[in-house]
């Protein structure tokens, strides 16, 4: 590990060098670029980060990072509460918000099924998804989730532990995805958008 | 710009996506890493840049940053005064000081002559360099910075400003970089480093 003329810069560098994705040759240069920045500048950077840390509130309903107790998509009386899309994280609901093609609620997992990291169904927001499935009226839940073996098997758990319940279950269309060339596409896929094909007239509806 | 569920979150985000080379992506990414944290670690990554932007001291000698008023490289006993290094900014410092091959001081300029920038000669620390060179003792002078037009114009700028005093100024070797390929190298570099052709003995000694 390099050392730096600085215990201040040192303890400064490794933060940033602990976040995922960053070198110690970018921590460096991010810690000399605040440097350069305002004392309130920066004092507004390592506050708004400890704040939010400290004060974070996850919705009671969605599990949505959230400033109140219920998050702003669970308490707009716009959106439509039968229907609820299964995601594993925030950033799942931020990229579905931004399509603006969905109008029902969240339900954020907070993770999905791996054995390897050692996450198992506790450890994620499935029993609050059955109780609000058996006391909200929800009458469709979309599974979207990553399409891969794990996303696999937490659908596969979540759909056995709810099969008993009147709700419908779908999941997110798997296909290939606009803009791409079918050479390039996976077999699975290609095999899968094959049989599970739509109507002309209805993929040309939107 | 996206709209996050929650206006701690959306702070933070815009707090990190203002670093240089952080996308809104990569910042929501960091931001919900720091989140997964306990308060204590999230507590010192705030800290450690707000202390050392509070309390930051650069050497009164060689500008590098420092805990004290004289850095551990100027204060050290086993430096050779009289080899003062030109760099750039400390990071500079730092490439130089992972090689182990330098054993003098370093003058920190703090950037480079660069009008498109707005940065000129009195934007630098050059009256200090002189005045080091004037009362240190200081023998030779290696001018380390880049080798761009901007590095080029403030080696001359500073060549001209002590050209009076009795100092050897030097700059480091330009030419093929080791592991390199002659084919791909430029041809300034090439016919340079050609023209400055080394002793094959001394190209060997180290």
């Amino acid at each position: 590990m390099e050392q730096y003329s600085s215990k201040l810069l040192q303890n400064a560098v490794d933060a940033f060098a602990r976040l995922p994705g960053i070198g110690r040759k970018t921590a460096l240069r991010l810690v000399l670029h605040l440097l350069k920045q305002s004392k309130e500048d920066v004092e507004l950077f390592g506050d708004s980060i400890i704040k939010l840390r400290n004060e974070v509130i996850y919705c009671q309903k969605c599990h949505n990072i959230s400033d109140r107790h219920l998050c702003h998509i669970c308490s707009s009386p716009s959106r439509d509460i039968s229907l609820v899309c299964v995601v594993e994280n925030i950033r799942d609901v931020i990229a579905i918000e931004n399509t603006g093609r969905f109008s029902g609620l969240y339900h954020v997992l907070g993770g999905i099924i791996s054995p390897i990291d050692g996450i198992g169904p506790n450890d994620l927001n499935i029993e609050s998804l059955v109780n609000r499935i058996k006391e909200d009226g929800v009458k469709e839940l979309i599974l979207a989730l990553s399409t891969t073996m794990e996303g696999d098997t937490t659908n596969y758990y979540i759909f056995k532990k709810i099969n008993y319940l009147d709700v419908k279950v779908t999941t997110i269309a798997r296909g290939i995805a606009i803009g791409d060339e079918l050479e390039y596409a996976d077999e699975v896929t290609l095999g899968r958008s094959i049989i599970n094909r739509t109507l002309y007239e209805n993929s040309m509806s939107k």
